[in-house]
């Protein structure tokens, strides 16, 4: 496969199906394009009605063709593409990359177009289709008729991107060159007939020009291989950035339970980037913006953010947005300001604030080295941001200078925020190796790119994943009721409430007065899953009130629902619990556990985190109790279960505990579990456990 | 005033007092500037050392000037600045610009030469100090040395902008010039020792030259004077943006109530900015991104947002950001579907989805013509975003062309969104009338922006407060204990639950008893505010558990506060109740009434809104029930108070009436009340009113 791919993005003969002459079409562009590149391989365009193009030798159909290409592209229209392929891979051709689009992305038709060019291809490989092509920025190799070719050059370096969006591949090659972000490779998947994203990421992790990946996604078709790609990746050094479309879809999910509505699709992507190191731009910025930081190799191991201006206001601005992020500005210490006052004896400039303001100072190279020197050194600090005003658009040289003089210093971070309208200075600084952003929220973003890259831990494969014990259980198929579905938890070691299954108002106030203290009266019912909202839930009853309230019950449920309801559950209230909400959630993305606060008001701020459980020989495993520690941490809740304002320390590591013990059933039942959730589960203060207060299963 | 302004932006003669014959320093450069963009009027260098600077006579002092100034830009020190102002003053000049710095930004002494300056100055006006000056694109004035005025040319338009930092001037100048984006007026007023924000928004609302004002705000001196220019603004249809720093200072903010806790000084410049209908621009970038959209004058009538593209890609990427921030972009209506099939019947193109993708079709001008017009005219839509892909690089007149065609025919909004790198056909659709953005969020920010501008209505002065009626009270000074507090609320019509002092566990169970259901129990103390924190509140009791309980509040209490408590509260708890926060906050921009949800979880998530208490003759109102009403549906939580999930529907109209009992009191008690909060207050279902369960006040 490797092989294939490496001739794919570095082939020594290139033959062109369809080419035209007139390099202004489409069809011209990749022979222009690629004389224009300067490629020093063989050029062989294809079109019957052309005698030469470009001043190449033009071939009448692909059987003429003198020798068997390396690559072919396929300018074809999708009538007629797949006979060529056909042809290429009869000859021997190892891929061919086919720009055609009208396939899966129109419909059915184009379905069948697409599985008909699948079947063409054989065993050559496939770029596309619907694919802009590939841009080989490392050996100068252009496979493309992207309109952002029309650059003359473009800044080489290390930054190798994959792109579902032909169009996107045109954005970011052209916005990465006039920002002076070198890239290495471009490849653009789209309808990822054959060779997909994890592909290119595996075989970018073995590419000694690329340092970082950057991906442009819509979908992960594979998420195993899109897994094992990006942690082979992360093995070797190499971090993944990912832009994913799609967030506001989300919302349209419907779902029967809470989970699935709570989590929708895009927070699955957030959970396989997490666990597999991908750092998610938030942003379409983003995208180059992190990796332009990432790819200078630095450092960052803190939080403690210099910012060296000569302008206030912008100054404030880096400072201000880095504080909105949890970043701090702390003002130099002692040894560092005396430093910075020694430079500049005298005068009004305030030298020992953070922003460190040179504006009084003026502009002076020896002063700007020796502060650039001094906060690099500086043990308060783990990055520099260095502001451009104004007053470097009329002398770019003095700042650029001097930045580029201190940058074989230090390994931490330096980067710049150019303040006024200065391309040219923001592109000279990035080249030099100092990645420069016209936005304050760009510098935020790659630095905290750079500090996820820095804390990330490729997990070990032994300890990964927990494995699962197994548990005989004899579950019946279908909806299981609250009690049925608790009985299943059970059986894996999740705790419920004490309670009791009544019938009448009688059996209600008996196990009301047996359970003892205020207790819940609840339906209990396989068909009606989210009782609270037909009225089948009442809280805080004594056996003085519980027999009007389950006729008021009955009365409520049955002009909701049309059901009359015959079995309802007496349950024993929790005191002093800390309310969340535990699931799963499968889509194509994997099988995921999902934690989350509970209670109405954190369902409205959907407070949830979730992880998938791995796959280990095609059979799902749980999750280790470090991992479901970290999910509770990650909840913006979590200082509710961390002894917020003298509440007491919730039992946090029970919870992990049943988190583990969830995650372990789920992994289990498999496919067999098509729905499971615990909401409320209670986590008592610290060794007092936990304690699952409702329960849904759904068996297949 | 606005006659000294008037001269200040538009003066036929200058004095630049210091200038510099060297054009790189400087002080050489607005004698430099003025020459190279054209002034017409009289330039008079002031400079003992030269005899001509760049061709003009040259005076030694001011005293030798040949004429009394309209203006005088001040280039000397700061150990000077204030002699040359005086000499002037002295002279009739009507206003001085004073660049130097090391005034107030610098210190105790800084302030007290910012004070002479003032006493320099007289009856003259004065921009600055500290200040880069001004710029009046409309007349081609000049007065600044702002590096950004090196570019040879700007765009001249509609926007006038006020910033509070000079070297935001700058930034603004030449990014907007780098866009196409035309400005009328830029005036930096920096440290505001005399002329300030407050003076330029109502100059601009009344210059015919200016439609959209914006504003770079460190802070608001006069919120008065402020909120007068703003509702002036809108008044007279020109809508001011703003864009703030200062946000992640909220969190330093340390108080004793939960309410400055929470609230923070930033969200009082929110409420501000709402109420006199200013757009708060939440990124740098959008300070220009927005008033570039207004500036069109085009109105957002609706959130239905068609996006016609050439490049797959770029049309997900806008139409996931618009979904994402609650913009819909719905499929064509079946006519419009009609109409743009009919453009390119035959062919692969899928037209009628949203983005409507016209890549298959070709890039043709009569198709993108009669699309953007059938999506213009189109019911189904309020607005138009037109995204340009890299094909447009090697064509940009095509789309551009179509696009410029087409803006007649229609007022709804039309923007482009630009994919490739391509600043120059940005900047040419912008300056065409169609704003271009490089980013997804920045269509996003301007069409909110021009859907803010569209809704804001500006309130009617006999309206906008509820004359506050005046309640006699007798009010200790100090702080309240909770009992006391209530009292003081109870007497503005604020009900509270019903409860009992208690000083033992005996009288604790009579009291649990006479209130009948489950009581709190609570510590009563006027020294300790937040009695949760200390273990001084217990909930769910009854008679037969209360004694015990108050044994271990008391334990508890003096072990966390070594205070032993002898009052408690034995208090009936509220039902069915939804959990709320009314509290006030009061700093330099004024007192407002902070509403949030209550509970601990909303408590994390911060979900609090704020008010602004109208002053008419120097005396506070208080809110209108409409007020009140916007500020609870604007809480993230609203559907909490909206009958949720089959939750009944609270009595939000007791609440409203709540907030407005409240406010009256706030009103009333004006400075003499320092703290008062009510949390929690719990809102009933429908027809059951409000209930405050906790309370605080402190008075002076």
């Amino acid at each position: 496969m490797s092989n294939a791919i490496s001739c794919l993005l570095s082939p020594r003969s290139i033959a062109v199906i369809g080419a035209s002459a007139d390099p202004k079409k489409t069809a011209g562009r990749p022979v222009a394009y690629l004389q224009k590149h300067g490629f020093s391989g063989r050029i062989m365009p294809v079109n019957p009605r052309a005698e030469t193009i470009g001043g190449l030798t033009c071939y009448p159909d692909v059987s003429a063709l003198p020798e068997v290409p390396d690559v072919a592209i396929v300018l074809l229209g999708a009538q007629r593409a797949h006979e060529a392929v056909k042809q290429l891979s009869d000859m021997g051709c190892k891929a061919a990359i086919v720009l055609a689009s009208g396939y899966t992305e129109t419909g059915e038709e184009g379905a069948q177009r697409q599985q008909q060019l699948k079947e063409a291809a054989g065993s050559m490989r496939i770029l596309g289709p619907n694919t802009i092509g590939l841009v080989n920025l490392t050996d100068g190799i252009v496979l493309s008729p992207s309109g952002a070719l029309e650059m003359d050059s473009f800044p080489v370096g290390s930054i190798g991107v994959v792109s579902q969006s032909g169009g996107i591949l045109g954005s970011l090659l052209s916005r990465a060159a006039a920002r002076g972000i070198g890239l290495s490779k471009l490849i653009s998947t789209s309808n990822e007939v054959d060779l997909e994203l994890a592909d290119f990421i595996d075989h970018l992790a073995d590419d000694p020009a690329t340092d970082v990946i950057a991906l442009y996604v819509e979908t992960v078709r594979h998420p195993e291989k899109f897994r094992a790609a990006c942690l082979k990746a992360a093995r070797l050094g190499k971090t993944v950035v990912a832009f994913k479309v799609g967030r506001s879809e989300a919302g349209a999910q419907a779902a029967v339970s809470h989970t699935g509505a709570m989590a929708g699709a895009d927070t699955m992507y957030d959970a396989l980037f997490r666990q597999v190191g991908v750092i998610r731009a938030q942003t379409f910025s983003d995208l180059l913006d992190i990796p332009a930081a990432l790819a200078t190799r630095r450092r960052l191991r803190g939080k403690r953010i210099a910012v060296l201006t000569s302008t206030g206001g912008a100054g404030t601005l880096v400072s201000d947005d880095l504080g909105a992020a949890g970043f701090e500005t702390p003002a130099p210490d002692e040894a560092t300001a005396a430093t910075l006052r020694a430079l500049h004896s005298g005068g009004e400039a305030v030298l020992d604030r953070n922003p460190i303001d040179v504006t009084l100072a003026g502009l002076r190279p020896d002063l700007l080295r020796g502060a650039i020197n001094a906060l690099l050194a500086s043990p308060s600090y783990d990055a520099l941001v260095v502001i451009v005003g104004s007053s470097s658009l009329a002398m770019p040289e003095l700042l650029v200078g001097a930045v580029q003089e201190c940058l074989p210093n230090s390994d931490k971070p330096i980067m710049a925020y150019v303040s006024p309208h200065a391309p040219h200075i923001g592109a000279l600084l990035t080249r030099s190796g100092v990645p420069a952003y016209a936005a304050a929220e760009s510098c935020t973003a790659a630095l905290a790119g750079m500090l996820h890259a820095h804390e990330f831990t490729v997990p070990d494969d032994d300890d990964s994943a927990a494995e699962t014990g197994s548990v005989a259980v004899e579950v019946p198929a279908g909806t299981l009721d609250e009690a049925q579905a608790k009985a299943l938890f059970a059986q894996f070691g999740l705790s419920c409430t004490p309670e009791q299954v009544v019938a009448d108002g009688d059996q209600a106030v008996a196990a009301a007065q047996e359970l003892g203290g205020p207790v819940a009266l609840k339906l209990l019912s396989a068909e009606i899953l989210h009782k609270s909202d037909v009225g089948g839930v009442a809280l805080g009853l004594g056996p003085e009130s519980i027999r009007d309230r389950l006729e008021q019950m009955k009365a409520d449920v049955s002009a909701h629902t049309g059901v009359q309801p015959e079995r309802f559950l007496v349950q024993k209230m929790v005191k002093n619990g800390v309310e969340l909400i535990l699931g799963m959630h499968r889509d194509v993305l994997g099988t995921a556990i999902m934690l989350g606060m509970g209670g109405v008001t954190a369902e409205l701020f959907k407070d949830t985190t979730m992880r998938l459980l791995p796959s280990v020989d095609g059979r799902l495993r749980g999750l280790t109790h470090a991992q479901a520690l970290a999910m509770a941490r990650e909840l913006q809740t979590w200082p509710l279960l961390d002894g917020y304002r003298g509440r007491p320390p919730a039992d946090v590591e029970a919870l992990a505990d049943a988190v583990v013990a969830f995650s372990q059933m789920v992994a289990q039942l498999g496919d067999r579990l098509l729905e499971a959730e615990i909401n409320p589960l209670f986590v008592l203060p610290a060794g007092q456990g936990v304690m699952a207060a409702d329960a849904i299963a759904v068996l297949a």
